[in-house]
């Protein structure tokens, strides 16, 4: 096994407490007549500067998803599946602790983390996000906002409309020196936890520099039913994913 | 002709000096074997509380638009097309002059304003900016923000990330009492006039009220070459739309 110290972290969901009796996660809905999680983790495992990919799971979930990994993809010795959080940042720390566990954590070793419904994320963004968080620490994958964004507190009334040269919207991956993600987590109150649900956003509220990283328009997340047609359309495309 | 005094106004491009030789604006792509804007003139034409609808566009189009309405449209007699402005609030001043000058104006008469690429409003959203502008004055249709936003002023490093909860994105239509937007955006200086593009963030800056409607994930802008897929995908899909 290479040693690059880099690790792919594609984020499945958490330990699935809350999802009651959901049928399946969309993660495992078809594109393509493959589930929306192997088509992503297809794009790491392409991508050999991954010493390995680590994908969490809700605890429900993890041995339906080594199943379908065997099923679908080839070189699957490079991916564990392992047990998510009861966060998304917990979810990030699990992997981390997993990394130090069987490979080895230092200074630089990087993750870079993803959202497993967004399997549009291209070799040109894996390799810019694995180089600006060697660069600079921690970068962020965002495409500037297409549509306006407007501010309102009260969900009645509009409080600003920000400017919009300014704004971007917020994709994935974004990616991390691992030990410092995980120090300047462990410094937080159980308070600011609760409240920091992006991994970013703590970096920025303690005054980290987060690096902006070019995603794509297509780098989309799979949320609503309509984004499954949207993602066959995507699929059935040009060669711009 | 009925008297409602709700007007909708259809922003297809304003005089259109700086297209250059653009071979069709977007809003004439075909979707469903019609052109966008048509699709969108239909949804205005449906409603019976419009008295009236004005389509502005690129001077070098307005006989390419009033020419596709007589092609598409049956009750194409309550559409004035009319050439658009140097921008975006300039084409919407425009709009209201031409209802002062047909149709009369006065205190309570409401525009809804609408982008011609949004093919996909609907009834209810169009109900519930007439309903609320009638209210309170002036209204915005947003959908909260599904990506999480990010703000960078330098365009290299974040800044902020705001709270997602108070965050939104911006749709149209967005609707007005005519006569105050067209007092207000008088009001303003040109350096204000060059800078405040969104006609609702005029009223925002003003101190004016703006209230928010509830608009749809599908109600997409037209605008990469790949939305003209996922417009194709969403006619073709169920009653959603």
């Amino acid at each position: 096994m290479k040693k690059t110290n880099v690790f792919g972290v594609i984020l499945a969901g958490g330990i699935g407490s809350r999802m009651g009796n959901v049928e399946k996660p969309k993660q495992f809905m078809e594109i393509g007549k493959k589930p929306i999680i192997i088509h992503t983790i297809e794009k790491f495992v392409l991508n050999p500067q991954f010493e390995r990919i680590i994908v969490l799971t809700p605890r429900q979930w993890v041995k339906h998803t080594q199943d379908m990994i065997r099923k679908f993809i080839l070189q699957g010795d490079r991916i564990d599946v392992i047990q998510g959080g009861e966060t998304r940042n917990e979810t990030i720390m699990n992997s981390i602790n997993h990394i130090e566990n069987k490979y080895g954590l230092d200074d630089e070793t990087i993750i870079v983390t993803h959202d497993s419904v967004r399997p549009f994320v291209t070799h040109r963004i894996l390799e810019d996000n694995i180089r600006m968080a060697k660069k600079t620490g921690a970068c962020d994958t965002v495409i500037p906002a297409t549509d306006t964004i407007v501010e309102s507190c009260d969900h009645k009334f509009i409080t600003n409309i920000p400017d919009r040269s300014c704004m971007y919207q917020g994709q994935t991956p974004q990616s991390f020196k691992a030990k410092k993600l995980r120090d300047v987590y462990g410094a937080l109150s159980e308070e600011e936890k609760a409240i920091l649900t992006d991994a970013c956003k703590i970096y920025v509220l303690k005054g980290e520099k987060v690096e902006l990283v070019n995603g794509e328009v297509f780098n989309i997340k799979i949320t609503y039913p309509n984004d499954l047609r949207v993602a066959e359309s995507l699929l059935g495309g040009d060669a711009s994913c």
